[in-house]
């Protein structure tokens, strides 16, 4: 690989990206990559780029969206439909380790840049496509957007009020599980070419993905045969495992066995309740629900959140506030985990971004550097790593390649 | 590292994983290891091991729950607490190259196993710990589950219908998306490993990863200062992207940009829409919510779920049923995707589990491995790969440190 035009930490440090993804599971797995360290570098369509760019909120004119997923990159403006864009694709294809994309399975092969034709040439090259369903199968071609891989992936009819129409996950968890997923996919072939040399695709889908983290629903409706339906605030197999009403706001408690229940009836003085022949064990409890909940409520209306979280805590009953997201923002343990994080932006300002959540004791990652403007490292990239002239990057600009 | 007991296939192929995981986060993790290749060698608790395998449903006594997220693992029973146990616990150690465990911060420094404690002596080894809030701030040493991560990390307070309670994630999203950090966080110190020789502790939170997922919940919040809230069965900025009432169930329809807007109105004859000033643009659409839901709402009940999903995605509209569970598994794409795998257990006996999302053309993973029984490898392992006698793990039997 030719030398990284950037300095980063982190453990995938020397390792490059060419970045074609838009919108949000492909530029989240790019930006987990960028934020271990990996150099990346994100081709956009000359002009428009990453439609995510025109998404809201905006500050200076700046999408705010964008730049929350795109930190640390750099871009590069090329068109990918002209023949000299296409050569200027395969020179930094040759000096890349990893191609992510997420484009509509097709889209590459009539650019005639998919895995099928470049792996002949970059036979090391790392090429991960993460599409709405998947290269194969019967809907390989079909547009998929997160919403749409919530509703058939099963999750969002098990989420919601019970008896009541399903609700949509409040996070595009469609988008996000493809892109972890997509991840971990591109770092388990990266080691496999470090031990071998040979390259390969990384097929990621967005609704295998969400087969994937169904998790004990799936294995309830294959073992009894009933359908999962949604339940509200509680666990479908652990009780009292739920959100709660307090005298203010909500309280979740986790009481995953018997020890615990008993401790917390000792503590709000209800004794009674762990004899009680209808909540003695958890399966017990689970079966009569519908008993134990008007109970379990009326105890905790009686104090605010706050004291309950204090007091339950205290007596190692795992409990907790539903914390609004400005009480995450500002939540003092999110805080302290570096979480949050501000980047000073020249074009867009000040803005705060969510941190990395994996904290590594020898190479820590980095959120330092803020997202950048379409095309902002064009003539940068095509000098330092191609060694195109100036002459010929007016050319490129004047023809519309980049 | 000594060689492998298993012959496994994959990228990961020649990884030995040490799992103390337990429950559903920290076995997530090593599952997928394992589906990739990795030969993971769960450490259970003699007697009991690790709690899950008492969570129903169950199948010959076997808990499916444990089965599905404990696939293609082999199961060692030792007693951390005693000293033989540690010893040996230590050999394992040496000839691992990943640790994985998922006690609340603070269990393993009382065993004295701690990544402060094992690394002077093992420079090499990667030591993943997932816990509730991650290894330091003020909460650390607090316990954790899925449910109190999803209320304390905000995902809950937007999902729900507008102004009612807010409801769970129908699955255990704390849990799993914190074990995909995880295993990230893994690969990428295997790979810096690999340049350097040098391990290091790979430290993850529930809580942080709640965080990093908030996406534009977050985003929004910081621009606006208006705190998100649950907005039922749409999306918070797109329109119309939301789940509908068909004639006979549910069908979701994604329309992000004008184009796709006006060949909707066109197909449902209803180009009136169009150009309706309340309607022409995506910004004016979702500003107009409230106005064109029952619109839309009316369109789409005139048919059912069927002939929407045909008929829209026959002219490019991104749309899609809601499946339930049932219908998830029985999909023709999920089902052309490998998502569903049947694996015959000798203990449990036949059953489905599902497959892995990742899709690698060089090295595919594997899921044909069962769940094992409690220590169903102990004599293997401890014979096989630290050449203990037949008389020695008699002994280690008798005084219950296996």
């Amino acid at each position: 690989m030719s030398a990284s035009t950037t300095n980063k930490s982190g453990p995938l440090s020397g390792l490059r990206v060419l970045d074609l993804t838009r919108v949000l599971a492909g530029p989240y797995t790019t930006m987990i990559l960028g934020d271990l360290g990996a150099e990346v570098i994100k081709v956009e369509q000359p002009n428009t780029g990453d439609e995510a760019r025109g998404f809201g909120p905006f500050q200076n004119d700046f999408s705010l969206y964008f730049f929350s997923v795109n930190r640390g990159k750099k871009s590069l403006t090329l068109n990918l439909k002209a023949p000299a864009g296409k050569q200027i694709f395969h020179r930094l294809v040759s000096c890349s380790d990893i191609l992510v994309e997420n484009f509509r399975a097709g889209t590459m092969k009539r650019l005639g840049l998919d895995y099928e034709q470049l792996k002949e040439t970059y036979p090391s090259l790392i090429y991960a496509a993460c599409s709405g369903f998947g290269q194969t199968g019967p809907y390989a071609t079909r547009g998929a957007y997160d919403m749409i891989i919530q509703a058939m992936g099963g999750i969002l009819s098990i989420t919601g009020e019970a008896d009541q129409p399903p609700v949509r996950v409040g996070t595009s968890i469609g988008d996000i599980t493809a892109a972890l997923f997509t991840t971990i996919g591109i770092l388990s072939a990266v080691h496999h070419r470090q031990n071998t040399g040979q390259g390969q695709l990384v097929d990621v889908g967005m609704l295998d993905c969400q087969v994937a983290i169904l998790e004990n629903a799936l294995v309830r409706y294959f073992s009894t045969g009933q359908i999962p339906q949604p339940l509200g605030r509680r666990h479908p197999a652990i009780t009292p495992f739920e959100v709660f009403s307090s005298q203010d706001s909500y309280v979740v408690i986790a009481i995953g066995n018997d020890q615990l229940w008993a401790k917390f009836c000792q503590h709000v003085e209800r004794t009674d309740l762990i004899d009680d022949q209808r909540f003695c064990t958890n399966v017990l409890r689970t079966e009569n629900h519908d008993q134990l909940q008007p109970i379990m409520s009326h105890i905790l209306s009686r104090k605010p959140t706050a004291e309950w979280v204090e007091s339950l805590t205290g007596i190692g009953v795992p409990c907790g506030p539903m914390n609004t997201i400005d009480k995450v923002a500002s939540d003092p343990q999110v805080q302290a985990r570096e979480m949050i994080v501000n980047l000073e932006s020249e074009i867009a300002g000040n803005a705060s971004v969510p941190g990395l959540p994996i904290k590594l004791s020898e190479t820590p990652g980095q959120v330092d550097v803020p997202a950048p403007a379409l095309g902002e490292h064009t003539k940068e990239i095509l000098t330092t790593l191609l060694g195109i002239s100036e002459a010929e990057i007016g050319q490129l600009q004047q023809s519309s390649v980049i």
